[in-house]
């Protein structure tokens, strides 16, 4: 069966703020200083994939995707699909099982989001090839990381310890813990963090879509449909806005019986936030992650990062800086989810150049 | 006797980079959002003064100084001394002192840094005509504040206690002390804040340059002489690069036997640095001064000033934040005084646009 790769790269990216906007969020960004991370994603399959990568994207974005992907000559073939709107990842993820099954019949997805770093490449792959055997078992199969700390920032999945598949059986999926029942999850060595990467059969996402969210695959099967006829631009536009705004984790896997999780351990991590940036770069002696223009006077643990002129610091601790052309952002490491708040501020006062 | 002003304003102001550079030091700026310090400086002295204001500046601020203060048509003379070097205080001030005799004979100086804040200007102006009379004895006489809080910022004054006199006997300068020290002085009664402002007959200040920095008194007799030829501009060039580097305290007030104190109580602060805005600035309830664009998410105890663009801080404390638009410092409170050194670093590298 054809594989193929999923990238879900519609995220506003809020919480890269002011470095992220609508048009360039950080998917569009090169925060490793390396390659822009829709890039890097798209490389990280190239191996794993029949080289066909479908990337799901909005349509403020898409322009700016196209361009970047059109760079990509190493993979055979790439599509980049539209959202007219935000529906969340399970709308999203139908979307491209539509896509796949019109196109192939059936597939293998091996879906992940486009904000993530990953160290160990060879690990990820041989995790990921032991995942696309296991989903051809008829199972959607989701990526567990093996948790080196009790991270509060992670989703976590219980898994059936004594199952001795190469994919566990899942028996629950838990939201960030706080940082006592984090710890008791490492303790009991029964939980994994949810690393929102999973690999399934497009018909079969699409039976599942069909029996927990009925009303989104009625909307995808107007859109498959409409694929490739003249209606097709107006019948997404239409049905898609429609449909419920649930993530695939909510709204299936945490409900459906066909879920499993190979366990992995490469060096991964979330961009989720500023703080992440440890997971990009490496921090000096002092924990100091100085990019771009930066003078530094007795910091500590802090995070620079210096777009157009030249930044200072003296004598802070656990500080995020992050310098643009318009805007400047300075946030303690422990209040760096709060950034999306100063976003939702200056959309409340119109300031659209700033978003 | 004539009484006129006299403004040292030939610092350089690098405790207030980025927004302070050479050519726009502290005194050209609006620290306060109300007016230049350099003119809040002058109106300050405009009642206590027959309205005659000298102000000692340097080469390159001569021209934004001579504009700036070219808006005072409510005082009736203003000169402005250009410095050929940075010679330090007492240079400083004896040359005001020969453009005083030169012009008058003689005449009472009230001298006073560009630098300061005061809240209460009535008994500012009461302070200083107690010391103007007292200056008439043939005292120098400097103005002690009595101190609210145990600084660690500023020098002190020790003065004799069971003097009765308006003007008290002083007995000793203080360099700035640490905390404990300050907490012993401010016990004890006997230490007043130096200012950094004293009154003395320009006659008397220069008879005590003559006695302790004789090779100064030599400089200044010399230019004195070419004041108002064709050889004035070179004469002063020439001269005044050879005179000592040292300040009136140290070079004349801690040795003459001619200084007294007046205790003054009139909410003045030194502006001296950025942790020192909270003087010109009422802060909020949480402590921030937030001036310009910006946006604040639990914040406490910080300043912002922000010049060019929107700045954003969220969960910070005790910090200082200066945007410009070729720079942006991001400071601890604590370690404001050592924003010099960010300064030193840049003269290293020859970044001579951002000084």
């Amino acid at each position: 069966m054809k594989v193929c790769g999923v990238i879900m790269a519609g995220g506003g990216g809020t919480r890269f703020w002011p470095l992220s906007r609508q048009k360039t969020p950080k998917q569009l960004l090169s925060l490793s200083g390396k390659d822009l991370m829709i890039n890097e994603a798209v490389d990280r399959l190239k191996n794993i994939t029949d080289e066909e990568i479908f990337i799901v994207t909005n349509e403020k974005q898409y322009e700016k995707m196209l361009k970047a992907v059109s760079s990509r000559q190493n993979i055979k073939k790439i599509m980049v699909i539209k959202e007219p709107a935000s529906r969340n990842t399970a709308a999203c993820i139908g979307l491209a099982a539509i896509n796949i099954i019109r196109k192939y019949g059936d597939g293998i997805m091996c879906i992940t989001p486009a904000d993530h770093c990953i160290k160990n490449e060879q690990e990820f792959e041989k995790t990921l090839k032991t995942a696309l055997k296991e989903a051809e078992k008829n199972s959607i199969v989701t990526i567990g990381i093996q948790p080196e700390i009790p991270a509060t920032g992670f989703g976590y999945i219980k898994f059936d310890k004594k199952d001795e598949e190469k994919s566990k059986r899942v028996l629950e999926f838990k939201e960030k813990p706080d940082k006592e029942t984090a710890q008791q999850y490492i303790k009991s060595g029964e939980y994994l963090w949810n690393s929102g990467m999973f690999i399934t059969k497009a018909t079969l996402i699409m039976a599942e879509i069909e029996k927990y969210l009925p009303k989104t695959h009625k909307g995808l099967t107007e859109i498959y449909k409409a694929l490739g006829t003249e209606q097709e631009e107006r019948i997404i536009s239409e049905k898609y806005k429609k449909m419920q705004d649930i993530s695939i984790d909510y709204g299936i896997l945490e409900k459906s019986e066909k879920v499993r999780v190979v366990p992995g351990s490469f060096g991964w991590n979330d961009v989720g936030s500023w703080d992440m940036m440890s997971a990009l770069h490496e921090p000096d002696a002092k924990g100091n992650i100085l990019i771009g223009d930066v003078i530094n006077i007795d910091t500590e643990n802090t995070t620079v990062y210096a777009d157009s002129k030249l930044v200072t610091v003296i004598g802070i601790e656990n500080i995020i800086v992050a310098e643009t052309p318009d805007a400047v952002l300075i946030c303690s490491k422990e209040k760096a989810q709060e950034v999306k708040k100063a976003v939702e501020i200056l959309k409340k006062q119109k300031r659209t150049e700033l978003l």
